[in-house]
């Protein structure tokens, strides 16, 4: 039986979301705990295969078990072998689904968020999960600016030199930046991105924040299909994986960011 | 010259407030970076000496350095050297004060925040930073409970075995329970509190909370001026000094809980 889960973890402590040997990884500890419930080895297949240091407030995972076991069952389990093991990895909700569901592959859409901590003072609370940019940003001009990325383009620019993408072509479908307490938050959607497109984002978009560029300073770094136009790529604490979008599926909320 | 400083941090990887020896405290963090400021030791006071676990929005310190130096340079010197050593400790704010002023001494007002969180799935970004009672609270009925306690009372059954003050009467200001999108916020404010006295409140009213104590019961409690007439008592991260109050003191409000 195939169970699809929607997991939030603060991605602090992890090496990051892929399986390594000897180190600590998401998948790692939920293919240990899931090994326990199954009797034998697990593997689990995630939406996004988040990097070091990056949250998720909504990832979605699958995975096969040899028995048919009730949804609260396998939900609580894996969180009561989560919480034994100290990690801070959640299990939000579980749901049976079709052998031709998969994770990443039956994905219509992703959702990110990027944290930005305007405040002078060094980060506390926040020192893992959040970009301090300490200084203020100009929300309505990142705004204005942010409108040159919506669309499709070639985002060679905004694209890590390692990333496995087949194209550099995506469509983006949302990108919206507004106050919040610390900050800002950048909000943004797609069908998929490149490797480090959104820390991508998030850096130039703090140039424009801090009034280093302009609208069109930002279209000539996209026109640039050019990864040295690019700006500093963000840190990878200030990045929520915050929603993955299927069809026919529940639109389940996960909390939001804390 | 006496310096005043208003300190936010994340209590969770400090063995607590106090210095101690081949420990890390947040006394000895900052009183580490003020000795390299001053060129020799500094000796720090605190308006509360916060147990293991236990945050601060608004800790109150003051010490003496030899050379007279321009508030924002301690401030931002300070900040500087608790970044590179990588501790969640910031210095919000500054001030010189006269030799008269004393960080505990000079207090006449404490409050404190206490955060419950009600989701029943285990906490991931608040898993160091609230309390997981994993069930609805029914916040009308803790407020109501709540007013037993206001004003002056002898303490003793929310009070630790360990508690050095000298008399276990003290006068409560104030005690509000207010929902939030994690659970639910107790705010308390007096003088001056018993040793674990806000965590024993915390305690007592998720009793109250959960449906298991009405206000009569939290009333027996209080009267029965006996320790083992406690409640469970609170865990430490869910607790936060929030502010410290001073006469003829600006009054400076540092960052909410993120």
């Amino acid at each position: 039986m195939r169970y699809r889960l929607t997991i939030e973890y603060d991605g602090t402590p992890f090496v990051g979301f892929q399986r390594q040997k000897d180190q600590i990884s998401v998948q790692g500890e939920i293919e240990r705990a899931a090994a326990v419930l199954n009797g034998g080895p697990v593997t689990l297949h995630a939406a996004g295969r988040t990097d070091t240091g990056v949250h998720a407030l909504g990832q979605v995972i699958h995975f096969d078990l040899v028995k048919t076991r009730p949804i609260n069952a396998v939900k609580n389990a894996l969180n009561s072998l989560l919480q034994s093991a100290q990690m801070p990895v959640a299990v939000l909700d579980c749901a049976m689904v079709n052998d031709d569901f998969h994770a990443r592959f039956s994905a219509i859409g992703r959702e990110y968020i990027f944290r930005f901590a305007t405040r002078r003072a060094p980060l506390t609370f926040d020192r893992n999960r959040a970009w301090s940019v300490a200084r203020p940003l100009d929300i309505e001009a990142m705004n204005i600016a942010a409108k040159v990325l919506l669309g499709t383009h070639d985002f060679t620019t905004f694209r890590a030199s390692r990333c496995q993408a087949l194209s550099p072509i995506k469509t983006l479908d949302q990108l919206d930046v507004i106050a919040t307490e610390e900050g800002a938050e950048m909000h943004v959607a797609a069908q998929s991105f490149l490797h480090n497109q959104v820390r991508s984002f998030a850096g130039a978009l703090r140039e424009v924040g801090i009034g280093k560029w302009s609208a069109d300073d930002l279209r000539a770094s996209l026109d640039a299909k050019d990864r040295s136009a690019c700006a500093q790529v963000a840190p990878p604490q200030g990045l929520y994986l915050s929603k993955v979008i299927y069809r026919d599926t529940v639109d389940y909320s996960p909390n939001k960011i804390l």
